[in-house]
């Protein structure tokens, strides 16, 4: 199979599609992030990479706490809003008509209409270039009781928006189930 | 709509599936990942979490060098074996019948399967309990000519692998699309 190169570029796919929240001057604001992932698992720890230049940026870094909130499908303009307006010049909340809530940490503002949301206090912050990485220790999950069965979280109710970069930087839903991870695998033990 | 609480937790959906790929002692070995994303835009960096008990882990921190290697659709059952097995134990290149190839760095293993191919030099390394998380700089993207048209990367032949965690733990195919990135919010902007 012949490759070609393309350079330094920022190509992974897919991406998660996360609304970032910090209180900027007191005031909750909200961006859309597809660059953020879990980075730890004891304690559980994510990592967020914003610009410096983004109004967000300078909530996290007043507070040093930001929320993440995985919008479910039917979110999807309000998602991409909220990367395109810019907290600087118009409230988010009100045009998306957000309900906002606190919790453990008082100072990350949450998305009830989300239904996960991760409350994170910042511990580490590495200064890449465009970016600042901020590695986050969640402290608290929050999940909306429509995705719960018998108690419990039911991934196929959260729906979350998958994001496809450059080029194409179109929005997905989840497809169709490939296999179980941990099991599909196994099949190839054989070939050891 | 009620929430309820569940502690520190790893929830974010959906994730990238990413084989990450190390030299061990002078041999190639690569581990399904899950949590790498991109890190920085200028210049292009990405992050990954490896626990610290992996082969891959001592081979990254033997070469300060990885790769990050995005598998399709149909390497599916290849991706989750070498989530699987370990290259303390077991040769996965051999079983999984991976093409190795090396570029830029040399020392960065890439499998000529997927379709694009990252090579990363550690810029930066973060122990934050039971992972480390690497951040590298992206030095050289391959590509796959098959996903190339018109001489240009087209998003909608990778075919990557979503995958949705705890407690699906589930691979998936990309879905329907839902609007594009920076243009479907732009409805919201009457709402200012």
């Amino acid at each position: 199979m012949a490759k070609i190169l393309m350079g330094p570029t920022t190509h992974i796919y897919p991406m998660p599609t996360l609304l970032i929240g910090a209180n900027v001057d007191g005031k909750p604001n909200f961006m859309a992030v597809a660059w953020g992932d879990i980075a730890n698992a004891e304690p559980p720890m994510i990592s967020v990479a914003i610009r410096l230049s983004r109004h967000t940026h300078k909530g996290i870094s007043q507070n040093l706490t930001f929320s993440a909130n995985i919008p479910s499908v039917d979110l999807v303009r309000e998602t991409d809003y909220c990367g395109i307006a810019s907290g600087a010049k118009v409230d988010k909340v009100a045009a998306c008509q957000f309900k906002v809530f606190y919790g453990k940490l008082g100072s990350a503002p949450l998305i009830e209409q989300c239904p996960i949301n991760l409350e994170c206090r910042v511990v580490h912050t590495l200064e890449l270039g465009s970016h600042s990485l901020f590695v986050g220790q969640i402290e608290e999950t929050h999940i909306s009781e429509s995705c719960l069965t018998d108690g419990k979280l039911d991934a196929n109710k959260i729906k979350p928006v998958v994001y496809m970069g450059e080029p194409s930087r179109q929005y997905h839903a989840v497809g169709e189930a490939l296999g179980k991870a941990f099991r599909i695998g196994q099949e190839l033990k054989v070939k050891e």
